[in-house]
């Protein structure tokens, strides 16, 4: 039987991988990388050569390294849901050529998973979309990793939980239009209290009124060299937020950022005692 | 100056640790293991006893390990957030002393934590309190880890988030609450669609409507030679998932479970079509 193993690498620190991800790494017989192209600019060549130097360091020889093609998405439109999951039925023609022409019957394929497979990552729903479809055959299993939302809580020292309290993982989009509507959105941060933003490249963050009881803990490049990290009340940080992030995008090409919006413990309650 | 490592070690599988743990676990002269003392049962037993494996595996030899008796929490009242806070302000007092009086001045300790330390885990907030007190001088670093959430993702071969969608992370005490309610509560089942929940000593889910268009994914022991996984529609297994649960609390004398409540696409959207 074909083996797939979907190894979580952790989020920018290669000491982030965990034993059992260096063991996975070890029994492989064959890597799929996705590939973005060159001209898809230095974000791709820069997480593809992280993957690289990964496999470099961790790999029994032989193995093979298979490289694809990434499937392009449309990031035109405002059907953001519709070009993610077309997107997907793409990447997994891509998976199921791979697994079927490029991974003999006994043998371990493996793909790497920035973070944590289960945060905000198509991999697996794309390998079920695969299995669906019958015709590649393969067992899989999947190995955790530290996720950017770890790696931030940890480099800012502080708990992403308070006590007996909920934590909320959500979009740039969706806290941009919470903010935007006013309303009492659910889960937002107005009564949640504690929400981490992921994929937001617009700074929603920027929105939020500068006397809103919020501080927020940001982190981009986290846990590579060009890491930094900002925290305070988002009134007083959130431009030098934008403006360093703006820099560090110019500079490098690309950027990776997350962060945490925490109501400060009076102001809240489950109530929602002020909008964002 | 005093250096304090707070290092995450996973949630039950000994090769959960980062290469990045590994490394600090070897650089700590030190070791605080905080113990329930013999009158509390096989669960510190256990989970104290992995932790020491896990230190004689990874330490550099010659290095200390310094057990303290953890102080004891009122579970009797309903005040679960005053107990608690009570709880880490006695926790304060210990880690103080042990820092003071235990850890040289140029000495590095460490704090194993179990899962992810930013996760329902009082340890940073305690540190921030000693530190706060101003007696006890030192640095502290934080190394993330895989969480018990990532592990029960990974073994149930699921993403947590789906497409432009949030993830809730809640805990059983405030699952019980919404269903009891029966009311919009922010950010639970009905509208946040992916919610997963933790330290519920009390099976909230069996209370969740039969008729609920809504998945769980349970798991138990995770990373553990006992580990235990039950998945499906939350009215055909919820039944189950109590008993095997009650069953193997009763076998081992304690129990760890968390799990995934996912509302099926077509019943959820924004609004919350039906409420749990
Ligand atoms: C497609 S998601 C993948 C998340 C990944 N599976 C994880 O567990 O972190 C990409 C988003 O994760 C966050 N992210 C990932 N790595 C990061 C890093 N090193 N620093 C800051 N944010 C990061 C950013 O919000 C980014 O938009
Ligand atoms: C005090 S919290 C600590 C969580 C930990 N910091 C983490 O990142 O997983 C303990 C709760 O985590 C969950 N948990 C921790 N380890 C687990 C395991 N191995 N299997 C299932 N649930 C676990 C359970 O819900 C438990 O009530």
């Amino acid at each position: 039987m074909k083996e797939v193993l979907v190894i979580g690498i952790g989020a920018g620190d290669p000491d982030h991988l965990t034993l059992q991800a260096v063991k996975a790494i070890a029994a492989a017989d064959v890597f799929f990388v996705l590939d973005k192209g060159s001209g898809e600019g230095p974000e791709a060549h820069d997480l593809t050569r992280l993957r690289r130097d990964v496999i470099r360091t961790h790999a029994r020889e032989p193995y093979r390294l298979v490289e694809a093609r990434d499937p392009e998405r449309d990031r035109t439109g405002d059907a953001y849901t519709e070009a993610v999951e077309d997107w997907r039925s793409r990447r997994a023609d891509v998976y199921e050529r791979l697994i079927l022409d490029d991974l003999g019957d006994t043998e371990t394929g493996a793909i790497l998973v920035w973070g944590d497979p289960s945060l905000y990552d198509s991999t697996l729903a794309v390998l079920e979309d695969v299995l669906a479809r019958g015709s590649a055959r393969f067992g899989h299993t999947v190995i955790p990793g530290v996720s950017s939302v770890s790696a931030l809580a940890a480099r800012h020292r502080v708990s992403l939980t308070r006590v007996a309290r909920p934590l909320h993982i959500t979009t740039g989009r969706r806290l941009a239009r919470a903010i935007a509507d006013g309303t009492d959105r659910p889960g937002e941060p107005d009564e949640a209290g504690d929400v981490v933003v992921m994929l937001d490249a617009h700074c929603a963050f920027a929105d939020i009124p500068g006397d809103a009881d919020i501080d927020i803990y940001w982190g981009a490049y986290l846990g590579t060299p060009d890491e930094i990290l900002i925290s305070g009340r988002v009134g007083d940080v959130a431009e030098r937020i934008r403006s360093t992030r703006a820099e560090a995008r110019a500079r490098k090409g690309w950027i990776m950022d997350t962060y945490l919006l925490r109501r400060a413990p009076e102001a809240g309650g489950r109530g929602g005692v002020r909008r964002v």
